[in-house]
């Protein structure tokens, strides 16, 4: 990038930083797994210093919790669709979208490792959880509050994530439209 | 183990060393997570020989695998209380007793890591996956046979062990008698 670029797009730099370090953290978990690289490892493979690793994201942990909160949906809108129905059709096919994707698997390893992986861990889980569970929660509620019969948050994960989060872990794709739908079937 | 006990207990060394690399492996995982350790150091911890390891295993993966089968129950009696609903609330028990156990969060991160990790990995999983299914089909299988209306295994894996699976890791535990029953009520 020259300065002319540089005046044109102020925060261009930071952005771009950012998705570079993201998709080096992914691509780091597809081929080693999880706590199997450094943060010195994702500086050298995004192409910038550890320093400005550290200095944005604190520690290894931090940033592979915001990695996990940005690419795992949590911080997409939820649909609303005026139904809960269609709602839990369309947030069931967006999360099975991602799982499935390019980096769905080494996502879903991310997940899994960060919930399992000790007091640094749970933090960062508890993050992802809460997240989660509070889109997952108005999506409910505003159901509730159209006066249909709605699930609890529990239900969702046990019935609609959970399954494509096992499927996916054990290899047993592709989620079909037809088996995302008979999932949401059952749960309402 | 002196020679008079050696006599008087054929296999007795074999199995303890057996019990042993089992534990070791299972403490490694718990320890460091899965890939995190080689047969040297399942070795040394188990106090006993690479060689032996390898004769006995033929490789870090395939003993992995035994371990994963012989502890996640799959080789362990499934329950035949003549009705469907009996066995399904005795199986979904027994596996909630033992990914809830000691080791029970790194057998279920073992059972994961053998399904996403690659070309390997997968052969395991498929072997502990074909050999569950297996058991689980027969289960099934006599309740048609009694004139039960029974799901089918993706059933089971859907919506009984994948949500026990998933609050593990998540670390959602205990997993009540009342949650397991109300899985198996649901799918029932």
């Amino acid at each position: 990038m020259n300065d002319r670029e540089r005046t044109r797009r102020p925060g261009g730099r930071s952005a771009r930083v950012g998705a570079e370090v993201h998709q080096a953290v992914t691509d780091l978990i597809s081929e080693r797994g999880y706590g199997n690289f450094t943060v010195g490892e994702v500086a050298a493979r995004a192409g910038v210093a550890d320093s400005s690793i550290y200095r944005r994201w604190g520690s290894l942990e931090s940033l592979l919790s915001d990695v996990a909160l940005n690419r795992l949906n949590a911080r997409s809108p939820m649909p609303d669709t005026g139904t809960l129905d269609g709602d839990l059709r369309a947030y069931a096919a967006q999360v099975a979208r991602e799982i499935t994707g390019p980096d769905g698997l080494a996502l879903v390893r991310l997940a899994v490792a960060l919930s399992s992986n000790g007091q640094q861990g749970l933090r960062a889980a508890d993050h992802l959880r809460a997240e989660r569970t509070r889109q997952l929660q108005s999506m409910l509620d505003r159901a509730r509050e159209r006066g249909e019969q709605a699930p609890d948050t529990f239900g969702v994960l046990d019935h609609i994530l959970a399954p494509m989060y096992i499927r996916v872990l054990f290899g047993m794709v592709p989620l079909t439209p037809d088996y995302i739908d008979g999932l949401v079937d059952r749960l309402l």
